[in-house]
């Protein structure tokens, strides 16, 4: 079975390049299912999964009696955004209130783009309610007791899985936490005070900018690529010169660029951090989102000396509601520990033992795999539209994992703008102003595309466009 | 049935009233049922009643053939401990090495007498699965996404059992947060920064002198009455002199003392609260364990101007692990929101709304007169075995509610050393030293009663008082 979808992977693959090379251009008729069976010496039904899968991507698609056709092309799609060159200023405006507005008028939305979480509609809700009932049943007093040193099933599958990502964790170096959020919260409160400075990638997570302003944290945002992630050189002269204390990123597919570090540069991330004692919280929550054919490595992968503390959930993955998440600690161990059980004693003993049994089952890699295709699938889909909705002079990031698109409009256009004219429409959007202290990122904006793909999320793009257009 | 149970009650109150005041003394003969069925002019069933739980308070017992006879008697407890005197100066003596050690040795203990919830053979753990998988049911998506708002319900309910108390609150006054510690938390951080004075009780409950010193802040233990709760005139002086920036206090049955404060004093703090605007966190988590008649109001009955956070949880009544607890923070309601939300996001969604319909069938005051009732029978049965066992200057406190008892022993008894040989026997007590941070304390010790009462108990206190004796 493995073998298999190897083969149709690798036919599609091939296919795709071609695609990608303009070998291969839009409208191009594709060899038939039966020419590809003889070519490659695979079975018919082999190539036909092939061409399935280039169909799922958006690449290609079959018009009754007539065969398969190339109806997209990688170099159509929109410029990518330009590297970020945030301010290093400290502003003092808020944008409290786009953040407040957004979140409030997401309710009334028909169209979440503006989410920072899958739709429950792509999440195996009915396999996590039996992994509920189940835990009723295996934990000792059906989990209304604390689960005290943290539950260890869901402890050893994190662990398990770090072989992933050529990681060696163990049982004992991981804290489970209620979600994310709680891990960095944990971890900041561990590692930093009031007046302290902690540099991030830009533009970033507006959760990270409110935890850290929260706790009276300076801010220094960092020059960060859309493809390659937060500039090594960039931290290198900010640590050098300015007096960094802690250091935040999101490795892998960031939240909202979308942008993944090479292993080179995680591997320099870690080495400046080494040199200069300073301590990197590695928020890893979108590892798992890989469209590729491996997951990447994380920073945690060449840290050796415990400096780097490598957090995670299952909140992007596979339920959010369910407040499960992760820190290993490296060295800040004991610290982080002790903040976590001071600040907020134990998490909640049913979802994580439910967690934990979900792995344990080998269910999780299902799901995932079947999300990663939807996901790649979606963001194809959603790139296409802004190529053809869309201003030709929008930029867009090309995402290869996670669940968003950052846009990137003309100079002249105002997301906040466009964002009030879009939730007229019902079409809710993330305006880039709110992943910024800075007055930047005024004309970009993240779209969410963790969604069912449909003609009605079309339809919404194609108004967004005309609304970006105006 | 109400009237019923009233009538039943009122007969076991006025007999006890008698066994209190010496008017029936130990080993008296109490009068046939016939007796007080003609006398007080009620059923025989309802006598019969009245004497069962004349029974399961301890102070009667039937013998074969005979009748019933006074078993004990309140005069005969131990003298209640002195109030304590706390040392005022901040001494740096670490404590955490008797707590970690402590946590440990639970696991390894027969009899938890050093626990600080109850048993959960005391919960309705069958009646707690069946809401959980409602909750699967009744929630959109089955809770497997972020609950947002916090779940109303669960914060209607809340609302409307604050009449119980004397209070009048909304539903949008009410934030629902992961446990009680979570509300501190919250609370802690949005109104107090790092070198910050917190006055407080003393002895006063481990977890918040942790919480408090893991943020940087100055604690300032106040001297604490065993039955009235911390001394109003000692909080007086201390706004005047010292410079406090926020109180934090269990008005009712306090851990470790049990003491409830009087309404007058609840009064005169919100008073002395208001005249200095110093905020007050009031932990309200055992004020549904009273043994009474009534539920015991709160400091935030008094509060006018919103200066009290109102804090709660069901991890003493229900389920600790399910993590539901709350805060009504009153005017700081914005400022501790978007603690919240910065630092940890959204609650767990099913066990939140379980803990909702709970409440909204009923069944949580069905489950809390059955465990009120056993709270207090095992209270004083825990107070018999003390003055049985123990040495004779044994000083106890006597709760009015909650779940545990102050014990001093003579002042050159070391309860570190008595937890040591008990620990031995498998029986752990949480001792006195932990619940301070100076030096005081060392003769005294914590036993929680929330459990099954049976012989094994009572061998357990036996033998702990033999080696208090030692």
């Amino acid at each position: 079975m493995e073998k298999k979808e190897l083969l149709y992977l690798q036919i599609a693959n091939h296919i795709e390049l071609q695609v990608k090379n303009d070998v291969l251009k839009v409208g191009d008729k594709l060899p038939s299912l039966r020419t590809i069976s003889t070519e490659k010496g695979v079975s018919l039904s082999t190539a036909q999964q092939s061409y399935f899968e280039l169909e799922s991507r958006g690449l290609i698609e079959s018009r009754p009696q007539s065969g398969y056709y190339v109806s997209y092309a990688h170099q159509h799609f929109r410029q990518m955004p330009s590297v970020s060159k945030p301010v290093l200023a400290h502003s003092g405006e808020d944008v409290e209130e786009i953040i407040s507005a957004m979140m409030r008028n997401a309710e009334k939305a028909d169209i979440l783009f503006s989410s920072g979480v899958v739709s429950p509609a792509l999440l195996p809700v009915a396999k996590l309610n039996k992994a509920i009932v189940h835990a009723t049943r295996s934990l000792p007093e059906s989990g209304i007791s604390y689960e005290r040193s943290g539950n260890s099933k869901l402890k050893k599958q994190i662990a398990a899985r770090s072989l992933l990502w050529g990681g060696d964790l163990r049982e004992d170096q991981i804290l489970t936490t209620s979600g994310c959020m709680d891990a960095l919260s944990f971890c900041m409160l561990s590692l930093v005070k009031k007046g302290d400075t902690i540099a991030v990638e830009s533009p970033v997570y507006f959760g990270v900018l409110q935890l850290a302003r929260n706790l009276g944290l300076k801010i220094l945002e960092l020059p960060t690529h859309p493809e390659t992630g937060m500039e090594p050189e960039a931290l290198k002269k900010a640590l050098e010169r300015k007096n960094v204390k802690l250091c935040l990123l999101v490795s892998n597919f960031s939240n909202p660029l979308g942008s993944c570090m090479p292993d080179e540069h995680k591997k320099e991330v870690v080495r400046l951090m080494e040199k200069h004692q300073v301590p990197l919280i590695e928020d890893d929550l979108f590892g798992d989102l890989y469209y590729g054919n491996h997951r990447p490595v994380c920073c945690k992968t060449f840290d050796e000396s415990g400096i780097v503390l490598w957090c995670g959930s299952f909140s992007k993955t596979l339920a959010p509601g369910y407040r499960v998440g992760w820190v290993a600690p490296g060295k800040f161990m004991e610290k982080v520990r002790r903040t976590k059980l001071y600040h907020s004693l134990y998490c909640t003993s049913l979802t994580h033992e439910a967690m934990g049994s979900f792995l344990e089952n080998g269910r999780y890699e299902n799901h995932l795999r079947k999300l990663r295709q939807t996901l790649h699938r979606n963001s194809l889909q959603f790139l296409r539209c802004i190529s053809e909705y869309f201003p030709a002079d929008t930029k867009v990031s090309r995402p290869q994992g996670g669940l968003q698109l950052w846009v990137e409009l003309n100079k002249n256009k105002d997301a906040v703008e466009l964002y009030n004219r879009a939730i007229a429409h019902k079409i809710s959007i993330a305006p880039g102003r709110m992943y910024t202290l800075q007055n930047q990122y005024n004309n970009c904006f993240k779209l969410n595309y963790g969604m069912v793909w449909d003609a009605k999320v079309e339809r919404a793009l194609k108004v967004l466009g005309e609304l970006a257009g105006k």
